[in-house]
């Protein structure tokens, strides 16, 4: 209860929301696309580029980074922003979401999860108040509760069981955090699977229990996209409107769009990096697979209208050759490419919601992904 | 006979140079070292980074372009210059020396060698015709002739034969090029192994021959540093003063200053992007190893003087993080921070040279190198 808010709502369009998040290592203006660096470092892409393309804040892995190279080595050389040389805001998660899907002989108890380590095997254990006190080693801006997410489709005693942990979870995750310094946040998380009842009961736990920003986990785990913009429909109404809203693990610019429609201001997503690494770009013009042949002898760009330089001035004759060659230049262009679309995207959503003009963007945004790419010559 | 001398000797001191040969994509500063952009891509390197470097031409791999993307592809999208964007001075090689260590099922014949494609096992021809016609698709601003390099040790009479067949093949590879618009250059290459007598008349043969710049093949193939040196020492006095010289293949920093001391202008080789790779940095302090646990917990920079970002500002801590998880920003890092140190290397060659400096800089290099890197800490 009473925890400080940071945010500041500038402007809202329908359900669409621009603001700024103030954060000790600087100012994130929302929507926030979040770029994933899970062990410390954006896979083929340097800082300097993640920053010129226009992301404020960058997330980074608990789980990754407690076991490698350690949080208090990390806390030791000043934070995970002075460590990798980033600087600016970092988000961390709990570390609980990539021990279900990465550790071995992983057990949940009421107390803990308890795994063996993939790197080297060694058992650890991590419990809502260990995962506080790593995030806090690391350093991050905004710290997330440990909660336990349940793939989907899923049996509803099971998700409703998973729940009710992660809101016990929440409350010894705040009571963990209470004596961090001023500026830094924590996030709570609502879960419930695709059950809406179960939806509210853990949103309004969440906001009873009181965070500086609410998150909506336990989506983009195998529903279909209409299951997951209902959920968000079911969840939002019960956040407080003061607060940021941050819909974790997704997901495609079309996500993004929806998502930010139905109240939504901040999000994460492998996606631009891990896409652009098999040779998918994310343009204006929609996704373009550059390993299709009919980009071999086309020596035009991505997007000739786009600001960013690798759009714009790449041959895709050239990003065709780099990929079907495996060049590492290849993942690395189309990752900038990627990631500089994605944090694009979310300032002409900012501009349109400041203008009161969201609807006729969400509706040409979406003709033009529509639309396709451009014709082969 | 009477190829027009687009290279001017600025300064000399000893056996040291420094000038500057013009292409048509620009202008190279020499002593010059020349990354190598195998494939069209400089592994894990932007082109503008090295650029920045300081990097004025690069070198290409005629194997591999002509097998992908096409030798006629990139001259229909304009060139290797254009296809890939870096837009300058592009050196390539004949092809012989991948075909010998990449291709499967190579014979060497007095017209031609033919292979199979590591790619997709395709039969190909390369003549020294052929090869001019290649990297005249390519749009290079220096090619090579085709040659015939013999691991070391080798016996005379295989060091002789293949020496002998160079010599045809430089004939016939002038011939070839005689077509070429002006301003392209064409450079003969002296082999003869470790044998002093064929070396000199390797060398006499092709500057009778007539080229517009000269290289020394065939070493750094498994012979002692010594014995490399030793042979630039035969070569050098029987090639034209006026015109660049070429050390083929080299090599380490140290390799570097002394070739540059006996009179070589121009390298190159895969080792500053390679070791990077490996975790190896060059730097003033000689060759660092990043995997090396001193560095786990050590903030500093790998050199605070450089004047590279990456050199100055990277955290060892985090570069032997980045090494030990296998990102490939490490790999990023390390790479373009090797090809500025050895850019930064030529520049200081020639500035010394410049002002009569040199043997102060060798030796200063030197005992740099020789004192290693700074104490743990």
């Amino acid at each position: 209860m009473g925890l400080s808010n940071h945010f500041e709502l500038t402007a809202t369009d329908g359900g669409a929301r621009t603001g700024r998040l103030t954060t000790p290592h600087g100012v994130v203006r929302t929507p926030a696309f979040m770029p994933v660096g899970t062990a410390g470092a954006m896979k083929g892409v340097h800082w300097r580029e993640v920053r010129e393309a226009g992301a404020d804040i960058v997330l980074g892995n608990t789980y990754h980074l407690m076991l490698r190279p350690g949080a208090q080595r990390i806390a030791d050389l000043g934070g995970l922003q002075k460590f990798t040389g980033w600087g600016g805001p970092m988000l961390t998660d709990s570390g609980g979401f990539q021990v279900m899907s990465l550790a071995d002989l992983r057990k949940v108890s009421e107390n803990a999860v308890t795994f063996r380590s993939h790197i080297d095997g060694a058992r650890v254990e991590l419990s809502p108040e260990r995962s506080i006190e790593v995030q806090r080693l690391l350093g991050s801006d905004i710290a997330m509760q440990m909660d336990e997410c349940v793939r989907l489709p899923a049996e509803r005693a099971d998700i409703e069981r998973a729940m009710q942990l992660s809101l016990r979870w929440a409350e010894r995750s705040k009571r963990a955090f209470e004596t961090a310094p001023p500026g830094y946040m924590l996030f709570g998380i609502a879960q419930g699977g695709d059950v809406p009842e179960l939806r509210h009961a853990s949103a309004r736990g969440i906001v009873d229990i009181g965070f500086h920003g609410y998150a909506i986990g336990g989506l983009a785990v195998g529903e279909p996209q209409a299951v997951m913009l209902a959920m968000i429909e079911e969840v939002v109404p019960h956040l407080t409107a003061d607060r940021p809203r941050y819909l974790m693990g997704v997901g495609t610019p079309e996500d993004l769009l929806e998502a930010i429609r139905r109240g939504i201001d901040m999000f994460d997503c492998v996606m631009p990096t891990r896409n652009g690494r098999h040779g998918v770009a994310f343009t204006r013009h929609g996704q373009i697979n550059l390993r299709n042949a009919r980009h071999a002898d086309d020596p035009r760009p991505l997007d000739e209208a786009s600001e960013w330089p690798a759009t714009r001035d790449t041959a895709r004759a050239y990003l065709h050759h780099l990929v079907k060659s495996g060049e590492t230049l290849g993942a690395m262009l189309l990752s900038e490419i990627n990631i500089a679309y994605y944090q694009r995207l979310m300032r002409d959503v900012s501009e349109a919601v400041s203008k009161g003009t969201f609807a006729d963007f969400y509706e040409r945004t979406k003709a033009d992904w529509a639309r396709g790419d451009i014709a082969p010559r």
